[in-house]
Order: structure tokens, then C-alpha cells, then sequence
């Protein structure tokens, strides 16, 4: 059984989001078969199971939707959340529900502290008591890729976990789906766009 | 006297990082003269003291840099700092001093929880003490500008802080570039590149 906290990590990760783009389907010709083999190996082992998700290119270059902050336990993590041309345009016109297409990213790092940050923070504001955490170590990003005929099970939705460029097990992505019903009203996506200061 | 709360609300920003872009001079003929003093004062009501930077056009579709986190006594922010073409390029190269025509952009927002995540923690991870917090309503953007010759007192760096698109004033950005002294091994930015998950 995993630990709560580990659990979480995976899991809650979906309220950053859970989902990728639908490129490159896994479907090989039977010619030449022990090459078109491996190539499927391949590329089934850089998928997610169930949706068969692999990570956009470039998706680090996505603009932003919105940074959330998870803690509890040993689970300490900032989050952010971007989205594809198609993503922002939606969040941005409140458009539900995303039209196919939508690629919402979700990264989730450790927290950690820096040097200078605590410098400014003792020097400048000593009897303040504020504490500053940037984003340290990555710990893993999640996919939804939305397409209604291909997902229409799961909402129109795909799912895709990658921890190190490697998706997580078909367990952990049986539980995308059921983790996203609680935003049903917003085609089940949590992240809101966050407004422009 | 400003709360000390209150001051780090302000100041600290500059953590996430503080300056703008170096667009629009104020500079105006003397042809016509009443209007020219209507278009210099909106111009310069809307440009940061001291280094009169302007909001750039469109920061909130930059590329993302990183994300932090600011907690204690009554400040509770979620922070996001993107950068332009240049800023972004600069940080993936490990480029220091940042070349002229770097805009860092700092995005604050107060924290906020949402109804769909508290349920997902309670009924999913009851026994895990996972809180999570969102980006809720904005509190200020900043801006640092590069320009070696034009900011050369101040690191070759121009700030401005913004609050509901109006600069702060004198005062507060006589404090940008003192703060930014702690980051001069980084060319005073503060935020570091997240690594992509």
C-alpha cells in the first residue's frame, strides 16, 4: 500500500491536472515486423496507459494559466499550470466545454528555500516572520488532452503522469478520471485562469 | 508608518522580482504645448518614478520561469515570474550579466482555496492533512528592465510595481534596487529557471 503522502503526490497532482496531447497514435504496419516491434515498444513505453498520451514537445514554452501551492505531511510542492493556444483561448472566453484540442499541462515541483530570498527576508522584514519557497526539484507532470470521441468514456478526456519522462502504471491512471469528477461543472478542469495583475 | 506586513507585501515583491519594459519615451515636443502636457502626464502617471517603465504589452503571455511561494503573519501569496524572449533564452543558457532588452515580470496573487480541491482532499486523502491553495485575486505586478547605459546607478537594472495598473511611488521603488542587492552573484534577479519536470 502506498503512503498517504506518496499517494497524494500522484494523485492530488490531478487537481494541477491530469492529461497530454493525442500525437502520434501506436499503430505500426505488421511489415517488417521485428523493427516495427521495437518502435512500438518504444513508443508504448513513452505513453501513458489507457490513453496512450505522450509528452507534447515544447509544452515547457506553454503560457500560463494559473501556480497553485499543495502541502500536508512530508508533501510540500508548487504547481503550475499551462495550456496550449487552444487551452488559453478557452480559459480566457470562459468556453465549456474545451473545445478538442485543449492541452492543459500541469508541473509540479519540491519547495525549497534560497539563500537570497532568506537574506532579504531577515535583513529587510526581521520581525515580519515571512518565509519564502521557490521552486525546487521536479517532481512530475501531468496531461489532459481533450478529444470527445476518443475519450468520451472519461469525459472527453485523456489522462498521461510522466515522473523522470516516464509515465506512471495503468493503476495510477485509473484514478485520473475519478479524482476529476468533482469539477464536472467545469468540464472537469480545476485549474481557473488566474487574472492579470 | 506601513505595516511591516503591509511593506513586505511591497517590497518583498521584488523577490519574485521587480521592473518593466523600456518601451515609449516620455519625451515631448514643445509644439502645441497644452496638449503634449496632457499626453506627458497621463504618460508619466502611468510609468514608474525614477525609472519611468511602463506595463509591456502582453507580459501575461511570456514564457514562465518559475513559481514561489510567500507565507507569514497576514500575507499569503502564490507568485509566478515570466520572462520575455530574452530573459527566457538568458536562463536556459545560463547567461549572466543578462544582455540589454530583459524583462522579468513578477505576478502576485493573494491565496485562495477552491471547493472542488477541498473535496478531492477529503474524501480522497482524508487522513493525509493536504491543504491546497490557488492564485485568487491579484495584488501587484512587477517589472525589471535591462538596460546597462540607461540604469547603469542601479545594476544596469530599471524596476516598477505596479498595483491595478498604477505605479507605486517613489519611495517604494527606491527600494527595488537595495533589495535586488543580495541576488548581485545572478545579476540581482532573484528567480531561478524551474527545470522542467
Amino acid at each position: 500500500m502506498l503512503h498517504a503522502s506518496a499517494r497524494a503526490l500522484k494523485y492530488f497532482s490531478a487537481l494541477g491536472i491530469c492529461a497530454t496531447i493525442a500525437v502520434g497514435t501506436l499503430y505500426v504496419t505488421k511489415s517488417a515486423a521485428q523493427t516495427d516491434n521495437k518502435v512500438q515498444s518504444q513508443a508504448q513505453s513513452d505513453a501513458s496507459p489507457i490513453y496512450g498520451i505522450t509528452i507534447p514537445a515544447g509544452y515547457r514554452d506553454w503560457r500560463l494559466i494559473s501556480v497553485n501551492h499543495l502541502a500536508g505531511g512530508n508533501v510540500k510542492q508548487l504547481r503550475a499550470q499551462l495550456g496550449n493556444d487552444i487551452a488559453i483561448k478557452a480559459l480566457r472566453e470562459g468556453t465549456l466545454p474545451f473545445p478538442d484540442g485543449t492541452v492543459i499541462a500541469a508541473l509540479h515541483w519540491n519547495e525549497t528555500s534560497l539563500d537570497e530570498n532568506d537574506r532579504v527576508l531577515a535583513t529587510g522584514f526581521p520581525d515580519a516572520g515571512l518565509q519564502s519557497f521557490v521552486a525546487g526539484s521536479a517532481v512530475n507532470v501531468q496531461f489532459m488532452v481533450k478529444d470527445s470521441k476518443k475519450y468520451a468514456a472519461t469525459g472527453g478526456w485523456g489522462f498521461a503522469d510522466f515522473t523522470n519522462g516516464k509515465p506512471g502504471d495503468e493503476a495510477l491512471h485509473k484514478t485520473c478520471f475519478p479524482c476529476h469528477v468533482p469539477a464536472k461543472g467545469r468540464d472537469y478542469v480545476f485549474a481557473h485562469y488566474a487574472p492579470t495583475p
